[in-house]
């Protein structure tokens, strides 16, 4: 559906972080001549020690690409100063919020129509150039929010580049892209944060009986604090508001800790939540069905039934074990997406199995 | 410090669930003669099948340890129960909470001194016999909750039965396990549900920007309602009494989000949290040390510096690249655990770096 984009000609990134390296390291592996900034100069001394690009103390005026990958307090004035240094350059930068971004370069930049506002949804809960792959873009979501002025050219030239490091491109308007952001990366970040501060006050011999349920639960509070802290208050009204709603949440969910309904129907949200986001990483939520087979109550049943399955090669999202009490029989669910169903459904009866398909919860 | 236990005698496991299962797997593969029993009579035979132990229509009455591995709501009775039928076996019980079922058996069964809670820190987000393993318990901790009347003959086979699987065992009053288990574990479960139902407000297409961080928050609240329901409700005062912590923390979050520096000072406090629970599964956090090495301002310092590091053959728990921007020069900080710092610091300069240790923050 997209034509393969050419290497674009000579790139620079300004800011040698995690993400800046990485996307050197990225680009530098496809062919891309890169050229690295960093206020530090060890730190664009060791991402090009990476292989992240080359540092020059005069850069050369053909660049066709400039990278912004500062942190976020300063993205504006940086992008600002290179539609200056550059005027041939189309500038981009990886900013995890756009909306404020895109505004502040169209008030103070003339040449704001050459600025194309991104952000690649990659990072880690470490900081720096050390921490840098060539990878970390693979199969990631980079988004981009064209603003007023862009041209098709502008917005294929970053779309290119974000397509040589292995990102899957989404277009959206900077104001839905910061919603989005607030519910599924800020508010998780924070929510992370809260069960982590909480620790504070649990005496050091009770983290003994911590399993890995509160370290997943917490791995993103390790994240640099300093980024943090400029990626939410640029991002604070979105933020707000969703948190306004799980303070309201909260509220409920200690109301009726000890009503078992009412807490097991919000553990099911929950649950049907954690579902949605199941699958890959930036993939849309997959359309699963499930195919159910009865499983006869003999021994053995089921490891000739998970042999046949394996047989059949296709590939299982998730499957359940279930139980009818009053017939005293098992039931496997075995969910595979939608156009696999029928399928199996009949691969199963072929081999002498009692099974039906129909659609997930 | 303790004998190798001596393998037990017969043992009955009481429920074929996913932590029942595998405890039969992990105690016959020590040899162990293991019966199963579940009202699901497929269940069973779906756990025998994958090595579990046997089902048999008459239990033997040699049984030396009943393990009541039954859903959190009937595990009081289900062990008064088993005291009864065996007069001479200890018995005891996988609840993830431990005051209020000892307190229904001592006040229910005469035989209550035979009774010893405990409580194994391992499971998933998977129920069933299917996904049941014999290593769920390797290196896991298994709290014992000493009760009043237990005899150290009968701790001993239950500790014993706890090392066979690989499990850690950690003994502990029962008020404090159940606050410790409120602190570590079911908040952060019930903050990875309010994260993953937080999702019910947002639309599908949002989810496309959704990264691993969610996912790891999330992951949890996958976890089978009709179990976590039993947990909490039976856990419901202390669990409400770290919530409303919670509720405190989240309503000063919301006043802080555009205030940059008491909003950084949290994030710090979520930081250090996170790190609190580094290093590996109910271990207790390691006492790490910093050693910071300069690197100098030319190409390659860094890679020869990961390359010694890399001969002295330390084992490194983190690492950190910081700048001193007035100086123009580069640290790395490495930190090992205490005893390996003053060698590693040592080491390093005896290859011309400078370097120094100094405790982790």
């Amino acid at each position: 559906m997209v034509a393969e984009p050419a290497a674009p000609g000579p790139v620079l990134v300004i800011g040698a972080g995690l993400v800046g390296s990485s996307l050197g390291m990225a680009l530098s592996r496809a062919g891309v001549d890169v050229t690295l900034e960093d206020l530090s100069r060890s730190h664009a001394l060791v991402a090009a020690s990476l292989g992240a690009g080359h540092v020059s103390a005069v850069v050369s005026d053909d660049i066709a690409v400039v990278v912004v990958a500062t942190p976020p307090s300063n993205i504006a004035d940086v992008v600002c100063r290179a539609l200056e240094r550059f005027p041939d350059a189309v500038v981009t930068d990886v900013g995890s919020v756009k909306g404020p971004i895109a505004d502040a370069v169209a008030q103070r930049s003339p040449h704001f129509a050459r600025y194309v506002p991104s952000h690649p949804m990659a990072g880690s809960q470490f900081t720096g150039p050390m921490t840098a792959s060539a990878d970390l873009f693979r199969d990631r979501t980079w988004v981009i929010t064209p603003s007023a002025g862009n041209t098709e050219e502008s917005l294929d030239v970053v779309r290119g580049l974000a397509r040589l490091t292995g990102a899957v491109v989404v277009e959206l308007d900077a104001e839905l892209h910061d919603e989005a952001v607030a519910q599924v990366s800020h508010v998780p970040h924070l929510m992370s944060i809260l069960t982590a501060s909480h620790l504070r006050g649990v005496p050091g011999e009770n983290l003994r009986l911590a399993g890995q349920g509160i370290r997943d639960v917490t791995r993103i509070a390790g994240s640099d604090p300093g980024l943090w802290r400029q990626i939410l208050t640029t991002n604070a009204v979105a933020v707000r508001e969703e948190l306004l709603e799980v303070a309201d949440d909260l509220a409920y969910l200690i109301r009726v800790l000890d009503h078992p309904d009412e807490l097991e129907a919000f553990l099911r949200i929950g649950q049907h939540g954690a579902q949605s986001l199941r699958g890959k990483h930036g993939q849309e939520p997959k359309d699963v069905v499930s195919v159910t087979v009865e499983i006869p109550d003999e021994p053995r049943a089921l490891g000739r039934l998970f042999g046949d399955v394996g047989d059949f090669g296709f590939n299982v999202e998730d499957f359940e074990l279930t139980h009818d009490a009053v017939r005293e029989v098992g039931y496997l669910s075995i969910s595979v997406e939608r156009p696999q169903a029928e399928q199996l459904r009949a691969n199963l009866v072929g081999r002498g199995w009692k099974a039906w398909s129909h659609s997930g919860a």
